[in-house]
């Protein structure tokens, strides 16, 4: 693509940071977001640019706060990627001392929550670390190079050691090595692709039996292969849910897609179409 | 039900032990776990004991750990309980001064990171107080007492301030006030019910188009009622999924259950039946 300007949620060297970098690395400006809503609220309002956000983690499952933005707010999901997540554990450098050595002497390690639950053995195996909280993993990068005590450590990205300059005392932090998060490219506009093959919806049922099956009927009929099905809990509204689908469809076979929706609308109460963009494989 | 030991997970006062203690009210001993995998262990060993489990949280969606302990794990599921999370701030006793104007002389408030997250907005409303992780709640108000420093808080459920003899600085500080979590019930032993009217299942389905519609073809004929629906990509296996099935039945009527499951075998790859059991209302 272009080189558009691309929001992205956190600080240089956090995960979506990085996201963001693969999907646009020619991007002419890289705007940090304080939150997942700015972010939103950037991308709706800028008429070429382009925002990339974490969808679903295969550990966490989907992330319901960017679900809700995206059935609230008119932008379009135009494409995704998976980035694999590892962590490891950065300190302020100091090469007099052996790095894994280094462990023992550390005090207090800094990260996102998901991160440090994400590292949980590492806790249990060094009991004499306490664990805390920051807004990010890589704004705790920068927290440990800002705070040039030895005592410290971040648990960030491997990118956040080199933007921060800090020392890599062990990788691969993580309890489990399948954590991949998929993340999604949103723009106001629909971006126009013939290479489109996955499309995503949110819907909601109506209340008669068997409606969701009446609802994957649509894409069973016209063979097209549903990637994600997932029902939430609507807040306040003890029977109903919104369906979170996924489907796969010829590459560049659009009409396919819009014909397939065409009738989902028969069979719901109320539909979001995402986007239709080009799949990635994980 | 009588009153068998009962196995949570955390210390007296987390989340699980008043879910325990609501679904067994007049269980004869109340056993504490350090992970869920040690209820499982515990749960596996027992002949007439239970555990309780959260399963899902309706902000946080399906706890996959649990998930796949239930998965690899042969205990079955006899019971559920929905019950509503809110978050209390807890401090040492100072009646001295007037709770809510104690929170500007916080340092430090302890939490389990989920219960941290769900609290965003009390933390970026009060900048100077730096949010840590504990193990568990209950176990974070434990600390703050021990601690007998009047400068550190926790967030915990309401009926931790009473069995730590913390005071309340301020309740419901989660963000959303629509966050609950349902709990199985689970034993090793299958439990016979006359009032089960609900049943879980995890199953993989064939590569083949339109499997996962047939699947719930077996539901729709039979006009049992799909209350949730989820897949969720099995790691190492980029295509395959685990898809995760609530269903309703008529009360009692465990032989319309059976039935849809033994149909059901010849449509899946693999199939586990977690359990047929009365449902709750949230």
């Amino acid at each position: 693509m272009a080189s558009p300007p691309v929001s992205y949620q956190g600080i240089p060297g956090s995960f979506s940071y990085l996201a963001a970098k693969q999907c646009f690395p020619e991007a002419r400006e890289m705007i940090s977001a304080k939150s997942f809503s700015e972010l939103f609220r950037t991308v709706g309002n800028s008429t070429d640019g382009y925002g990339v956000v974490p969808i679903e983690n295969s550990l966490a499952g989907s992330i319901h706060e960017v679900y809700d933005l995206l059935h609230s707010s008119d932008v379009t999901v135009c494409g995704e990627i998976y980035l694999r997540v590892a962590h490891c554990l950065l300190a302020i450098d100091n090469s007099a001392i052996e790095p894994e050595g280094r462990i023992g002497t550390l005090k207090k390690v800094y990260s996102h929550p998901k991160a440090l639950e994400q590292c949980r053995r590492f806790f249990e195996n060094n009991p004499g670390i306490e664990a805390c909280i920051y807004s990010d993993t890589a704004g705790a990068a920068k927290f440990v190079k800002d705070s040039s005590t030895s005592e410290l450590a971040a648990i960030a990205a491997e990118e956040s050691a080199a933007l921060y300059g800090l020392q890599i005392l062990k990788k691969n932090l993580e309890d489990n090595p399948g954590n991949f998060t998929r993340f999604v490219i949103i723009s106001k506009r629909p971006v126009n692709s013939d290479q489109a093959d996955k499309g995503s919806l949110i819907f909601t049922l109506p209340h008669k039996p068997a409606s969701l099956f009446k609802a994957l009927e649509v894409f069973a009929e016209r063979n097209l292969n549903v990637t994600k099905v997932e029902s939430r809990p609507i807040h306040g509204s003890p029977f109903e849910y919104n369906f979170y689908i996924d489907f796969e469809f010829p590459r560049g076979d659009i009409q396919a897609a819009d014909e397939a929706v065409t009738e989902l609308r028969n069979r719901t109460r109320t539909i979001r179409v995402l986007g239709f963009y080009k799949s990635e494989q994980r």
